[in-house]
């Protein structure tokens, strides 16, 4: 590995651990899971949205499931949120800054993996989408919940624009390191900002 | 592409475009989402038969996912619904007929492709249900409602009785056009009867 | 095939047999279904979880659904509790065991499969989990239950515990028949006592 692969290696982890925390402390606020539910719960948010991805482009068995380092980062996130969650909640600001951390990274490598496996434009910023929102999607299914990213805040929309920004750096012939990082930092601020000013997509006029 | 093969794509692509205006008009009804959420479950809705048939049957990227065109279709079709959801409640009868055309083309090109997989009979049947009744059935998950397949009007069986009949009409030799929009036809007549006449499938006696 | 192979093949038609019964009372018991959704949710318990874990290896079309043994197994079972329910009904204990039966047997088979497609001794205890546990949990999700593996009784600790067992006794070069069948005894009986005296894994505290 080149010194360009070791930090993208690490920040993806950092999203998992992220991820995972947060989807863990998710469960035990919203349903009466067990230690299964909180561990399961807590893996799936943070793997889940990279094995839909892996799914559908054939890289299988999704690389997520195979590398050692990705299970146990996003099993170690989970324990700590069932051991500690409830001196954790005191820390919500930055669990949720984690949190958009993973939805930055898991954009832009979610993209870039879709591009390497050649898929079109279009189809890659699905891709990286659905990496970084996959996850949560599927605990909120398991919960009961409606998924947040269809009727809440700005969650998708800021990760398809990492997106976008990704495949315009790849076609563009940019440097990939430092310009998908700067494309993964945008994606941050606006869900920061989004969170901080309670921004939220445009609805539709309801019909009965 | 010969006249046969363009005439089922745009069958399917009609069918497409009926799947998302109907699935994003239910997800606008009974959910508050956002713009995201109606795109993503018309999207869903649309494509998402297609994507559980292809996984099975190993022809990944799903072919809808590859071909910008039931993107695009989807996508539009989404779209409309969001912007013009509300008259378009006026025309729920037409929107009723064109799922049922979604339905009927959808069970019957899905046992299509499950035969040219080379997988058996019953399988092919299966896939043809899936591909119809599959996308509706994630949007309803998604929206948490149960599943209208699984408890209500005649949904799966017109589209079985398609799957059936197209299975014969390949095992019998028989022209595939016209005999299999023949197929979807009396797929579309059972269904569009069983709305008329509020026709439901057996139930179980239920237990305590 | 050899007698050990028609041993292994016997026991997952039983396994597969019982949480067809199973699944599909479960959804007649929680959900005003039809016969469309008894069948579906019968077949769905009894092989979601072996989809779910030949998708994550890459062995598609998934091998309970290529081979009409399963199928079958599974729509007859589903058939019972829609035709005979009622009084199934009070053959509960039975058919929780039966249940446990299906529980042990498939951690082990999964664990196998696993190992056979060459993934780590990890990675082989989760696929057995989710082949035990992955057909119940999509049926809990479409009838609109939080699935109870997540959340109470003894169910994914004696199938990983099979599993850990079964990936010992692989790599130690043990006979795999008898002793995996021992694995999936010390499971069942697990389970069981489980059942008997409610036992429950531990909860976090919950945070508000």
């Amino acid at each position: 590995m080149n010194s360009g692969e070791i930090a993208l290696l690490a920040l993806d982890l950092v999203g998992t651990f992220a991820f995972a925390i947060n989807g863990a402390m998710t469960a035990i606020k919203y349903a009466r899971v067990d230690i299964v539910g909180v561990l399961s719960l807590g893996m799936i948010t943070a793997l889940g949205g990279g094995f839909i991805r892996d799914i559908l482009i054939d890289d299988l068995p999704p690389t997520t499931f195979q590398d050692w380092r990705y299970l146990l980062t996003a099993a170690v996130g989970s324990l700590i949120a069932f051991f500690v969650g409830s001196r954790l909640e005191k820390l919500s600001k930055s669990i949720n800054a984690l949190d958009a951390v993973g939805l930055s990274l898991f954009a832009v490598t979610g993209t870039l993996k879709g591009l390497a496996f050649g898929v079109g434009p279009v189809q890659a910023v699905i891709l990286g989408v659905i990496t970084a929102a996959g996850g949560g999607t599927i605990r909120d299914v398991l919960i009961q919940r409606i998924p947040a990213v269809l009727h809440t805040e700005l969650y998708a929309i800021p990760a398809a624009l990492a997106g976008i920004l990704t495949v315009a750096i790849v076609r563009g012939g940019l440097p990939e390191i430092p310009w998908v990082v700067i494309a993964a930092l945008i994606c941050f601020v606006i869900r920061m900002v989004g969170i901080q000013f309670d921004l939220h997509a445009p609805k539709p006029k309801h019909v009965e």
